[in-house]
């Protein structure tokens, strides 16, 4: 009988390096894949073996089972011809720090099960405050911090728990009694916000949906009615959330005039920059966070647009104590030393789970590799190639922008109406040369490409934009 | 000026094939580096640099701060002689399933956005119900279904969300009322089920916590009188949370009766196994899964126990339209024909946050690399040398066994009292040879070893049995 079936050192040096040339192959090739999968549901699922095998296989059967099976249902990300959603751009670096990561295989739940865990998260953390600009109030040396989270998602969900505690003295948690609890954000806000508010008992019918501008930013005049309207109606508004670059639009809510009605009247204030946090790594950028100092709480994603790969959510708070007296369940199991001292983070207070990935060493990894500098050159290229694709957007008789472009997100529409867009984006689409989306403003059907992807040149917009108007040109 | 900051392929790959190398070595010399790390709080940070650089750096300058810097800092999870907690085994096949998973960067939020991602998902997730011989209601062919989480207490949370919602008839996420609901755990349970109930909203007051026996395990009669007097005076049962395999002394609750009881009043069902479920990958050990058949949702974490590095916890439902129902919210930029056909699985719906790596590639590396023959060989393996150490316990004269050891967890104590235990504990630790921790049973400090580490060999765990009789005498 085999005595074991793990790989020795010499036999994942051999399959590494293998993995290593392939990751390498489909870096140089990536831009000649079709971006979007073509194929049908079921269809990678049907070649698959039912059942798992009784008996190991060889590297060589998966990784040639990778490449024939699971490869044409891949949707390419990594694409530089990848326009769609909100781009979420790997870089090498970032992928060598989450390999280094799983090799090591340690897990940060307290700063004693791995200190360099949680001090580098620390670390990383108050040098992106730095690289962003971000208010003072969020470094760690001071009463604020940041952590880690999978996505916004979780970075809004445990904000908007920690306004909910703060908003009944920190008794919900065990009472769970949460009076008449309100919530505010626009209808343009990301939909983790109604998640959020759902998750944690506030319900959504309690989310008041503010209205928006001409350029899609929330209303600072409605927030406050609808917080003074119920206010009179006896209930106590919690948090409320903007949004530094809607989803749909990238439309930038007024921070500063938000977060003084939100102050007065003493409810938590989120701000989501999810996407365009990473643009004020450029300084001519940081108007975008022009207010951020009245926020309790900010996230931004580098896993979106700061070549960190996915999952990569910073969440940022003013007060970790609330953060903490919300979220901390401490048995005896997990109680050492260091927690009882008070002189260290246990980060699994600050977040849902417990258990945590050595995150922190990509966002190092990234940092170190591309220096300030490097960030910097990437973002405006990013930023140039949007304002230009707006600019040919206007320049063209057919085409209208449908939203200002403060930042990668270019949205527009054929003048044809909503079935010629629509052919437009099925017809990009279904070539595999570019991959883009769609959104609704003001209940029109509107196209959007958003430019963030590492690999992406001028040369691939261009291409986009010339395959868009042949597309427009075959609708007729 | 440079026009671009990115590593190109080829320094990607002389950069990869340093990391394999690290990493290869790595797993080569583990055994030999001092297992809990002994640095003090602040001894990272303090030899970092306090800003970002501003000029990018050399990817050796980045791997010789690594060694120097962030080695010592290092709790290594990964070493034989890591019996600390509940094991978190990795393994190269993960390693190299992770590496491809960042290499390629897909989001897997929807099945469109990469098809191949959802449906190896749904596969792996059928072979691990067939590998550990789970009930086939949570087969994805059926109604219900499995779905990667990042820890098990998210899908925890996620199970207790859709328990409060099924409990109000799905009205909670618009309401916020909650009525009177209530959830019951035994006092032994995860500090995870706690952390649940008061994210949700129901309130830890509103928590039933339910006796357990002699050997830690939840007392049905107990639980069924809390529900009745719960009843009795308005309240309704939400959720029963049962757990196979205890976090302080895997205490397995009589699943069968429990659920008989939850069922009768109506209650939502889960089964935490996070740790213990994995060792049902032996046909022997499926008595643990007694009375499965009952249970609405099951967590079990293979990356725990079968050789997938964190994150990758495996929670399944009988009925996944309870979940889909509690957590979607379909704004209109993800609307696709797919997902409008109803054919397709998108996971976001499955899961609190929206984006999603592409985890499945691990577990199918795993069970691809060691076939069902070898996980079957190695976890056999550690539940023999966790038999063999308890008999060791039980056959000194100054050692006593504290729990019964159903599965791989080894609780025990010196009849010294609590000062000698401590005394042994921090004194083992200290030495770097092995790392294990301690827990409380009855209120008395309780020693306890965890064997599942992927390199543990009977050598290693007679040296730290070795390490731990000697240190007991030093205590005299």
């Amino acid at each position: 009988m085999r005595k074991s079936f793990h790989m020795t050192p010499n036999e994942f040096r051999a399959a590494g390096h293998t993995a290593i040339e392939w990751v390498a192959r489909y870096l140089e090739d990536v831009e000649n894949y079709p971006v979007l999968s073509q194929v049908q549901p079921g269809g990678i699922r049907a070649r698959l073996p039912a059942h798992p095998p009784d008996s190991g296989e060889s590297f060589e059967a998966i990784m040639n089972d990778l490449d024939a099976i699971i490869m044409p249902g891949i949707t390419h990300w990594q694409s530089p011809n990848f326009f769609a959603y909100f781009n979420g751009n790997a870089s090498a670096p970032s992928i060598l720090g989450e390999l280094i990561s799983a090799g090591l295989g340690t897990q940060g739940m307290l700063w004693a099960t791995s200190p360099a865990a949680t001090e580098l998260e620390t670390l990383v953390l108050d040098w992106l405050v730095e690289l962003l600009g971000l208010p003072d109030a969020f470094l760690s040396t001071g009463r604020g911090g940041g952590v880690i989270q999978d996505t916004a998602s979780s970075s809004t969900l445990v904000a908007t728990l920690a306004a909910r505690e703060r908003a009944t003295g920190f008794t919900t948690n065990k009472t769970g009694d949460l009076g008449h609890l309100t919530a505010y954000t626009s209808t343009q806000a990301h939909s983790s916000v109604e998640k959020a508010v759902r998750i944690a008992g506030i319900g959504s019918a309690n989310l008041g949906l503010v209205d928006v501008d001409a350029n899609y930013a929330m209303q600072p005049e409605h927030l406050e009615r609808l917080m003074l309207e119920d206010v009179a109606a006896g209930k106590t508004p919690a948090v409320v959330i903007a949004t530094v670059g809607t989803t749909s639009s990238t439309a930038i809510d007024p921070v500063q005039r938000i977060g003084e009605i939100a102050r007065r009247h003493g409810a938590w204030f989120h701000v989501d920059a999810a996407l365009a946090g990473s643009a004020t790594v450029l300084p001519d950028m940081r108007w975008l966070h022009e207010g951020l100092e009245l926020a309790d709480s900010y996230v931004v994603n580098p896993h979106k647009w700061l070549f960190t790969n996915l999952d990569f959510s910073a969440l940022y708070v003013t007060d970790r104590s609330a953060l903490i007296n919300t979220l901390s369940v401490l048995p005896e199991y997990l109680r050492n030393e260091a927690t009882e001292s008070g002189e260290v983070i246990d980060y699994r207070d600050w977040q849902i789970g417990l258990g945590r990935r050595f995150r922190a060493l990509k966002l190092w990894f990234v940092v170190r590799h591309y220096g300030v500098e490097g960030l910097r050159h990437h973002v405006a290229g990013h930023l140039r190639m949007a304002k230009e694709l707006a600019d040919r957007v206007r320049q063209h008789p057919d085409f209208d922008l449908a939203a200002p472009v403060p930042v990668n997100l270019v949205c527009f529409r054929h003048r044809g109406g909503e079935a010629v867009n629509q052919h437009i984006m099925d017809t990009v689409n279904a070539s595999g040369e570019a991959f883009f989306t769609h959104t609704k403003l003001d209940g029109k059907l509107t196209l959007r490409m958003a430019i963030g992807q590492t690999y992406t040149e001028d040369r691939h917009v261009r291409r986009a934009w010339d395959l868009i108007v042949e597309a427009a040109a075959s609708a007729e």
